[in-house]
């Protein structure tokens, strides 16, 4: 059955609110994560994907549904293959948010620097 | 005596493999994330984070206990007041961890674009 029918439809959704919260908790486990990371790749059938590792296929496939529903991966059947790619907009969705928060923590690490310089050198100014 | 000891003494540790799982996991949440973007912009004690949210203090603070203890944030404690920080560096490995599947997945896209292009070219020398 698992190979019958979209993924998606065989799984209750968890009640993540937002594309981000799926992402993210997609992405907090390392199968996940190397599925992701052979995916940039190239596409690949299920049964290839799952070769390299130790746990049943069952398992398996509940690991290709969290990432399908979190929008990390789509997955098309053709005949008797699924095949899996990953969805490229999602990961910079997750990126993204990611990189904002550096370049705000990073602003403040400039101003304070900023700071800490011009305290410095009126220090200075006040010695000589 | 959540403010009197460390957060992430009083709390049992959730098992995460790995430091990704952890900062993954704990990005999963909405509260935790605005708790990041808050901390981007200047670290703060925990009843002025909590302010913003609609949730007995209890709840709150189990977010704070799942944010150190992916790394992601410190807490220190000088007198009655618990500060928090963002650490950078947490969230940095997260953030280079999604640039390096975009980057060998653009890789991809780029060899794919390059191989049409080619055989585009071939097309055409063939008509012509």
């Amino acid at each position: 059955m698992p190979y019958g029918e979209p993924l998606s439809i065989v799984h209750h959704m968890e009640n993540y609110r937002t594309p981000l919260d799926a992402a993210f908790h997609a992405l907090s486990d390392p199968t996940r994560r190397a599925v992701i990371s052979r995916l940039t790749k190239s596409p690949a059938p299920v049964k290839e994907l799952a070769e390299p590792f130790d746990m049943g296929l069952p398992a398996f496939l509940k690991h290709l549904r969290v990432l399908e529903e979190s929008g990390l991966i789509t997955t098309e059947k053709t005949g008797r293959t699924r095949t899996c790619q990953v969805k490229i907009g999602r990961l910079a969705e997750a990126e993204s948010w990611l990189s904002e928060q550096r370049a705000l923590w990073q602003a403040r690490t400039d101003r304070l620097a900023d700071y800490v310089e011009t305290q410095m050198s009126r220090d200075n100014e006040n010695d000589g």
